[in-house]
């Protein structure tokens, strides 16, 4: 039982060293974005590689408690949910480099006017992921619920972003590559805050042993 | 022990059966953007709950099996294989559904000159979708291997893809729009791909016990 113990708090412990690790890609890639610091970039792909390591060793780490200590009720909805957390993290982390990538590349084009919307956004969705994860951490439901009823700000925001671009595009054919990397950069980020909707969602599923995935009404009742 | 393989059976069929509706909103998205068949996109959306809902039963009963049953070896492994590939499957059908709506958008729009290359990476990305679900429901190591080579013809599309859209944008201002939901279309069926490729490698490691997941060098050298 020691044993068990020891292994789940482990466990925990990898879990919280990856969010550790995506959060600072996502943040280090907006800084590359936002303030234009190619050293950030840098150490985003610098990290990859950590961060690809440490699903493997996470998901294997949580079959193998499954096979040796089978365990059950709150013990196997953890584990359950940490190996969902997992598979979301490594998309995000996948997803910040792709953002550093893409904000290296402006650095290097014409480029639009600073584009406020997707700095706000950037932040909009930095916060979700910090309340994710310390949702988890804390076991918080009430604050995973504030991550999901941050979803209409993305979608509002992701809106304005691609009517200003195609603006853009369409009155300057010289921004038009430019616009394209700024496009799917907002991509990247309304998708971060997917992943960060969903560690939300299987954090309500750990606390409170329900499926909120799929059921926006649900979600918004809460 | 017979109600334990009846659950794996279970598992097994609604995962097969989920496979089949995933293949044939990729397929019917595809028909929408290709040939311009409108129907077709309304059956995806019609089917998009029914996905959704097959992944919360198929994930519900896998966590069942596992606790009820504390299966070891190659079952557990199956069931873990089987929980990752349910979740790969409802992200491919999230991007069908988005494929279908933006294939429908530029039925209404101004669209630039057919892009052939989309129909060819349209249709790569489905015979890989099939070929890895194939190898899953066969066991077939060799098939799903073949998907992970068709890696670099989809980058090799996607590239050509890219270029020609930017250059449709910068000569022809009135071609922002449609250019833009192509590619988004084309990012789409680039992810499906990685989807299939997950797959893929989830059936290696069901099958051979190897996780080659950010391993490309271990995957080609197959």
């Amino acid at each position: 039982m020691r044993h068990f113990e020891e292994q789940l708090n482990e466990l925990r412990k990898r879990l919280l060293e990856m969010s550790g690790l995506v959060e600072a890609a996502i943040y280090r890639s907006v800084q590359c974005l936002v303030e234009g610091d190619e050293k950030q970039a840098h150490i985003v792909f610098q990290n990859e590689a950590r961060i690809n390591q440490m699903q493997i060793e996470i998901d294997d780490l949580a079959t193998a408690i499954l096979a040796l200590e089978q365990p059950v009720a709150t013990d196997l909805r953890f584990i359950t949910a940490a190996t969902r957390i997992n598979s979301e993290l490594e998309r995000m982390g996948d997803l910040a480099v792709n953002t550093a990538e893409r904000a290296l590349s402006l650095l290097r084009k014409s480029a639009p006017k600073p584009l406020i919307d997707v700095a706000h956004l950037a932040h909009l969705v930095e916060s979700m992921v910090r309340k994710a994860l310390d949702a988890f951490v804390r076991k918080d439901a009430e604050l995973a619920r504030t991550v999901l009823t941050s979803d209409d700000a993305v979608d509002e925001l992701r809106d304005a972003i691609y009517t200003e671009l195609i603006e853009t595009m369409q009155n300057d054919a010289s921004l038009v590559e430019s616009s394209v990397e700024y496009l799917f950069i907002a991509r990247n980020l309304e998708r971060i805050a997917d992943h960060a909707t969903n560690i939300a969602e299987d954090v309500l599923f750990l606390v409170e042993g329900v499926d909120v995935r799929h059921h926006a009404e649900v979600r918004r009742a809460g």
